[in-house]
């Protein structure tokens, strides 16, 4: 096991109709009463729309003053935070409330962290330029996917040049989220199934790791999947079954608010690829996932054949080969791809209409890991080749 | 699924010599630099005495007096706790430093909350009282077995009639615990093994429930139990090996601060009567628990079945015995006595010294769950005469 630091002070407020709390809430880590901004998508759904009423009236209710700001798209744009940051600075915002799934959480991240940030919010982003001071932010969850409701990242895409790039730091972790499964009984159903895909690869980024005797942050992770794995099918074919939606919800928080790659090194090589793949052709990013990981596994399993048999036996619960390793090792790879078929995702890149005339470009514009030796990921340390290999893998 | 907050601040530094960060880590959170109490047991172990003075030498770097204090013992007392309260408020502590387990920590806790409350800090112990501040704390952890590092809990006893009270806030939970492995390489074996037994406790009282629907709590605390159940045997035989006791020490912190109890009720009637049997007769805490809790699962276990073949099958990889369920729910009962005696633990009160003449006794001093039914627990209701067939059902 390696040294850690685990530092999570996110308040969880889980369970039904805990939306209607927060304007209590805000007045507590807002006792001078600064003015909010409600960041949401801004789009005619109506529910969506009552949610946002139902916060501001809250905040009313306890003379909090706020302000509406919409507009935001999946892969979030640095031109939305941009204009974020200049009225916020204008009407003295003193606290953000995001109302949605990663892509607003984000949006508020990045403009919390511009508000007293003094310079071009761009220069964080791209490593330029560091910052430890962050705006408050609380969090109504209403897409379960990206964990940004209690982690301590935030990814934002430039469309000059179509760049995504993230930023990590404990000071953008939100105070509190507000996480009412029953919010997400609308969404529609790819978005809930790329939302799946994403929490899973969060737990298998750390999962697959060269860091030895981790068994508690193993057995945690095993856990967390085989929760995902059976409630997932049920959220699928009845949306509105809380429980399913609970656990979905719940466990996409656990899956990146840090628990989950405490005391070992984590890969993180797919998100990267995935995050131009996303920034290029602006996919969805679950449904990026979805090409990228097993492409991965099948790049890398034979790196660890051991490690890849426990993900089978253990979070699939698939009979070890004991003459043959590797086909076990293969079996829990097919098992995760047929998993995210079953769901409804695409597993290839040409079923998401993406050719292959653009590898090199993607895995030129990948930001990596180890700049001295060009690589990205940890458990295999992956060149710009390797990335376009699995690139053709996941053709 | 039930509703819950979940509130976990503490921040966890793990990891070799990680001790001597503390001075930096204190001043952080303490930058008027006002005095510190450490607390510590003040055995003659030249372990202890060093591990203070390194303490004490970190904190002098970044300019901060510490006034040392001792002397505390198992199942702490309240008299040591109005000493620390009258002691702090003389040299104007502002904060805490627990070194030491769950007794220094809870010791630490008391006085934290009794400094600033302007009234008898045992009223709030015995709820008569109630308060919401206390200083803030920091532990260095010695001892992995209690949780106290990062829960919000602490038990006092009063010598005056030997009751062990204890008091739940938000308020008391550790501002930082630095948790270094290596400091409980040289831990008695009696100390490691009790402290394994509360732990896994601590997981279990939160296991046996009636909530339904608990997917992801119960894999999180299956994956705990699978954890300790694994490296128990490794620390008995190997006391220096750092990844056994690193993974006792993590788990033990994640089977008290709350999250494997996330989403449902727990029971916690067996330490309600532990609290009396080790109030009474002065045992360890751990030694208790090894003793009621097996008693207390072969008095419930016909409440619900199928929870306890759950438990069989998933945390001893029992085979089930689809004739016969109950089979395999007292087998899983059975497994876990034979580990408690397996690490060396007792598990009868005759064993301990402990007689059937003071049963009656013991469950009219039980603090009461529900008062006006009178009765502990939650998966199954106590009654007075339950309490005392459950001392029998342990003799």
């Amino acid at each position: 096991m390696e040294n850690f630091i685990y530092d999570n002070p996110t308040k969880i407020i889980f369970g039904k109709g805990k939306e209607n709390e927060i304007g209590s809430e805000v007045l507590k880590l807002n006792k001078n009463k600064k003015n909010v901004l409600i960041i949401h998508y801004g789009t005619v759904d109506t529910n969506e729309t009552e949610l946002f009423k139902k916060v501001e009236k809250s905040l009313q209710a306890e003379g909090i003053q706020s302000i509406e700001f919409t507009g935001v798209k999946p892969n979030p744009r640095l031109s939305l935070v941009r204009k974020g940051i200049q009225i916020s600075r204008e009407k003295k915002i003193g606290f953000i409330i995001a109302i949605g799934g990663g892509s607003v959480i984000d949006t508020a991240k990045a403009i919390g962290l511009g508000v007293p940030f003094d310079g071009d919010i761009w220069d964080i982003y791209t490593g330029k330029a560091a910052t430890q001071e962050c705006l408050p932010i609380g969090v109504v969850l209403t897409i379960a996917s990206s964990g940004s409701e209690s982690s301590n990242s935030s990814v934002i895409t430039n469309e000059d040049g179509w760049l995504k790039r993230s930023y990590n730091s404990d000071c953008e972790r939100p105070v509190f989220a507000i996480m009412n499964p029953e919010l997400t009984f609308t969404l529609p159903l790819f978005q809930t199934i790329c939302g799946i895909c994403d929490m899973m690869t969060h737990v298998m980024e750390r999962y697959f790791t060269n860091t030895l005797s981790v068994d508690l942050t193993d057995r945690l992770s095993e856990g967390t999947l085989q929760t995902i794995i059976k409630n997932a099918p049920i959220v699928v074919k009845d949306p509105t079954n809380y429980d399913a939606r609970a656990e979905i919800m719940w466990a996409g928080s656990n899956a990146h608010n840090g628990l989950l790659g405490t005391g070992r090194e984590t890969d993180f090589a797919s998100h990267l690829i995935e995050q131009e793949l996303s920034g290029m052709y602006d996919i969805a990013h679950g449904a990026g996932m979805a090409v990228i990981f097993p492409a991965w596994m099948k790049y890398v399993h034979k790196h660890n054949i051991n490690r890849f048999v426990q993900y089978a036996s253990r979070v699939w619960n698939l009979n070890i080969d004991f003459e043959n390793y590797e086909k076990t090792a293969l079996e829990g790879i097919d098992k995760t791809e047929q998993f995210f078929r079953y769901l409804g995702l695409h597993t290839t890149l040409k079923e998401l209409g993406i050719g292959n005339d653009r590898f090199e470009e993607l895995a030129n514009k990948c930001r990596l890991h180890d700049i001295q030796n060009e690589t990205i990921g940890r458990f295999v340390k992956l060149k710009r080749d390797d990335i376009v290999s699995i690139l053709r893998l996941a053709q």
